[in-house]
């Protein structure tokens, strides 16, 4: 049997989400609580989860063995970010001005500011420079209890930026304690060179696909209007999934055009956004296998209407929340006040938030081991300083870790 | 003339608030920018602030004078939080759940949670923990750039622990980086004790505010339905005065009732919240001397309606930002969190919010020498890290200081 390599002892409590597999309906806010609870840690996996006496006789810790006092704390899994774009060079603090001031993004967008600005930064940036930078964004999201991560590609829109970019995730990753799953963003927005958008993913599907299957795990294609609409979605995705890559869409955000029965069609990982999808796109993404994903801190910034989440988690969706990490719509790497906005603002439980922001966020990444405290799964664990996990969500801006543990390895 | 004692060199900007005193009108969003700049400070005092030639040149740093590198980084005044509740024992985590399900504040306080659970936890508890409590939240102000704190009383409610409050301020104040202005808020609810807001401000005015003026220096009530009307408000903030105590008003946060106007009558120093707050009653504050102080992080706990921030900002108020810091209804210590939630919800730009959460903040806690990044003004300075210095507020939950001065002392 294994050895017990770290032991957390005598926390408060410790949380998980149940079961295995994405959580949906009844069992979205189902949490594993035992309080209080002991952590048995061998290499890399949770060995034991449970009251400290029993994890003490099962497992005890050798003499060698690291050990950690839990009292007044609670250990959670690590956060899973299942929507981030950490590779860019440059910021938009201008824009953020101009859109306190009442400018909208599609207007910002409209006039070459918005995406096109930041693509313009991240082309002209070595592979260096951009390693630089996701490594510095990784570090942010670590700091905030991030342990896997999804880093999308998408301010390259050429063939050179777009490999550069997945070259800086990848090398950044290396170097990085958060485990990132890289994901083909070709089809972002249609870059100034094109006339169309069948042309440009034509172009990107030909010159960058190829390659870039080779770096990412999944696809991603931003499907609204201005820039790509059913059609070119449809082909992209399709030709990405024949390279290997799990589709997934951004949509819904601006307006309803197709793409919930589009992702369904695919047999896509999830369709993110949704702050625009009507009753009917409620209970066909509900019912199907494609997960939503939610994304509260851009509809903060952008001002967006609210997605429908509670009907969604009613009706039974695979529910998940995630960032959007990225320097326009939502500058900020902290899934903790993601949550925080998905309680406040959306209607969803701390149990829900903290699901979504788990083991259905790791279900889109496709990561079975990750996203539950329980035994067999990975060994990233958070120990939160508060006595209560729903601080997690509850305390805006306060999320302190007393120690974050990736893959049994005591990171901070 | 002083001698340079700590200097900042080459910072990619210094940004401060023009002027002196509370900047409202046009001058609200009126910035001082130096860009590149040096700082230099003398004891506690800023000496200079400027271009980095220039400040080498006239305060040359001697050669035991403590250095900083500042490029890539921006400095800014330390923050002032002019409405915060850090006195309080025990949690309202349960209600923020609760809350998540949509059960409204008002409900909650009807039914006995709300305001009363956290007196109940705050009466049981010593002075020591209480002042333990205290320290924490400073602590935790500090982390996000507050170097000068408001810490209300309110949790009592009773002579003894409105004084033990008051003294558990004091004795944290003491220990702490944080400048605390601490003030009686005697009359925050009706306690159960009492029949009615009349008797009960009878004797918390008879019996808790002579000592209570002895360690306070403003006074502040919660002119609500539920809690106390007009004519309370007038009798509790009048005996303050005369007590010395500077006249403040939680008031409009669900319904309006005549707060406004009283405050004027009253020569208050500020009325807070305003979330309800009409064309009328934003014409007259916005001609007063009655700061306004807006309190977005609550709004968003308590999902309520959005203050007037645009319409009060254009009439001309003195318009301050403050966190509402407090275990029910805005579990937030973070000022730039609050600065980003006033550009992304409430139209104030970000130098507006700047300027709203310190030169304008400090005003209202009348500290005429805090709050500016200026010649003579107290040596409380932060050093962001990121290299433009509306990250404070773009940045969402990214607030990270390369370093704190506090009363030119580095204080991390
Ligand atoms: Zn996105
Ligand atoms: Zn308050």
């Amino acid at each position: 049997m294994a050895e017990t390599t770290l032991f957390v002892h005598d926390l408060a409590a410790a949380v998980s989400p149940r079961g295995s597999g994405p959580l949906r309906g009844r069992d979205l806010g189902g949490l594993q609580v035992h309080s209080p609870a002991s952590v048995a840690i061998a290499g890399d996996r949770v060995l034991a989860v449970g009251a400290p006496d029993e994890v003490l006789r099962d497992y005890p810790p050798r003499p060698d063995c690291e050990t950690m006092d839990g009292r007044g704390k609670v250990a959670l899994p690590g956060l899973v970010d299942c929507h981030a774009h950490p590779a860019f060079l440059g910021d938009r603090a201008a824009e953020f001005e101009l859109r306190s001031g009442g400018a909208s993004y599609e207007e910002i967008h409209a006039s070459g500011g918005g995406i096109l600005s930041t693509v313009e930064a991240t082309r002209r940036g070595s592979e260096e420079e951009l390693t630089a930078a996701v490594r510095r964004h990784l570090a942010w999201m670590l700091e905030h209890g991030t342990t896997t991560a999804e880093a999308k590609s998408g301010y390259g829109l050429d063939a050179e930026t777009e490999i550069k970019s997945l070259k800086a995730i990848t090398n950044a990753a290396k170097g990085s304690f958060i485990d990132v799953s890289p994901t083909f963003l070709g089809a972002h927005t249609v870059p100034p060179e094109f006339d169309t958008a069948a042309e440009y993913v034509g172009f990107v599907v030909r010159s960058a696909l190829p390659e870039a299957a080779t770096l990412a795990r999944q696809a991603d294609v931003f499907l609204e209007r201005g820039s790509f609409e059913v059609p070119e979605a449809r082909r992209y995705l399709e030709a990405c999934r024949e390279h290997g890559l799990a589709p997934r869409l951004h949509a819904d955000q601006f307006s309803e055009r197709g793409a919930i029965p589009l992702a369904i069609e695919l047999g896509a990982r999830s369709v993110d956004h949704l702050e625009n999808t009507g009753d009917a796109g409620v209970r066909l993404l509900a019912k199907s296998n494609v997960a939503a994903v939610l994304l509260p801190a851009c509809g903060l910034f952008l001002d967006l209407p609210l997605p429908p989440a509670r009907r969604l988690a009613d009706e039974g969706a695979i529910l998940a929340l995630a960032t959007d990490f990225n320097p326009g719509s939502s500058f900020t790497e902290s899934l903790p006040l993601a949550m925080n906005l998905a309680c406040t603002r959306l209607g969803l439980s701390p149990a829900e938030s903290l699901t979504a922001c788990t083991a259905n966020a790791a279900h889109v990444l496709d990561l079975p081991d990750v996203g539950r405290l329980a035994p067999g799964y990975k060994a990233d664990v958070l120990v939160l300083d508060a006595p209560d996990w729903r601080y997690l969500a509850y305390h805006l801006g306060g999320d302190r870790f007393a120690a974050t543990i990736k893959a049994g390895r005591l990171v901070s």
